[in-house]
């Protein structure tokens, strides 16, 4: 069963290989994308090769919608993107995958169905694919060296798809079982360090001695230290003053 | 000789298959980045799959920095990411492919070597080599389906590299051989077609003509027309009038 999450329709036309055919699906579905058409597969279908490759992703080949031709997989779609990797002599808007899957999710949000066509693997979308489309999508590659395959257009919209659709989030951080340092648990280690610093005639000479506190305090803060790193720096100090008291 | 472009350098580590190192080679110099370096690589080097596979991004192999251990290759960074499919029990900012290529662009840009280390394909990083990271980059996968080869990972980075380096670009448009019809030609359609309309008895009943006419300007002045749609729109009604001047 696909999922219920609204999304556009990848369209493989005409794709010849059946890894690549796997390799499309498995991208897909990397970025919860499992909605595949395939126009006019060159091997037939279903596609032995596809399957093996598409491994995980298998269900997006059994639920892929088969037609004879382009036409009837764009049949129910108000919104046609094309993905070529050069001008084509024909009038038309060219997205790069991030303005295109934005304008996707837009549209699939307000209700339309989306398609993105992926031509053949040797020679790409025909002009007469591509002037069923409204749009053309390009990947901005290296002009001395565009070499997409087809598995890696599909991974780079997808790719897209998914950033536009996430909520942007914050930077996450991976704790580890510990929880960030509180204010008051930085301020005991400054004050730790800082009385045993001073101590030890670290703040020196006089003159300097205030600077030289408040950057020390300032290093402390501006440290994303842990709980587990306080405990950690406690521990480096106190040992150090152990080794000092043996003599 | 790599481009004098100031840019990160994706290191392999450990890679087993030669194929896939020689993709990630082209992975990278599709979005222009040719500084790679390869730790201990399982086949020795150079390796001959990975220079058939590279095919036109070969150079980036023949000047590859190769070393025997990761400290070595890490040697001149100033910041290292280490790209990991999942948590790793290691207290670490986690980026996505976005965040981290808008660190590295900021670091790059103020002089700093920044390194992003792929891990070998079966196991990925050890938790060993990302503790040699100052920051994680995980790719915001599928939760039920996560299977990002070394070369998929590779392109992505590299993508949104590319994506952070380049000024933002407004849409393109290609235009074919014609140019944005102006708004005098614009204004000069519409006043064609609302005059034959008008002759035609279009604007009907009397009390709804106004408004008819508003939306049918407003109607062109939305479309994107270029000075051959204009024409070929002209054409078109002066044909009609034609065919009922006939009789």
């Amino acid at each position: 069963m696909p999922t219920d999450t609204p999304q556009p329709s990848f369209v493989l036309v005409r794709p010849q290989m059946g890894e690549n055919i796997g390799a499309a699906a498995r991208a897909m579905w990397n970025f919860g994308l499992d909605r595949m058409r395939v126009v006019d597969p060159r091997d037939g279908w279903p596609n032995q090769r596809a399957v093996a490759m598409a491994s995980g992703a298998g269900r997006l080949l059994d639920e892929a919608m088969l037609t004879p031709d382009l036409p009837t997989a764009l049949d129910d779609c108000s919104f046609v993107f094309a993905t070529t990797a050069r001008p084509r002599g024909l009038t038309k808007p060219v997205y790069t995958p991030e303005q295109a899957m934005k304008e996707a999710n837009a549209r699939v949000k307000a209700g339309e169905k989306v398609a993105v066509m992926f031509g053949p693997e040797r020679a790409g979308l025909e002009n007469e694919d591509i002037a069923r489309a409204n749009a053309i999508i390009s990947v901005p590659v290296n002009p001395e060296f565009a070499s997409l395959n087809l598995g890696q257009c599909v991974l780079l919209c997808a790719y897209e798809w998914s950033r536009q659709t996430m909520s942007a989030e914050p930077m996450n951080y991976e704790l580890a079982g510990t929880e960030w340092a509180s204010a008051i648990e930085v301020e005991k280690l400054a004050n730790h360090y800082e009385e045993r610093l001073e101590e030890a005639g670290f703040f020196f000479p006089e003159t300097k001695a205030e600077n030289m506190k408040t950057n020390l305090r300032n290093f402390w803060s501006r440290m994303p230290l842990t709980r587990a790193d306080a405990q950690i720096l406690h521990g480096v100090l106190r040992q150090m003053v152990r080794w000092k008291e043996r003599g």
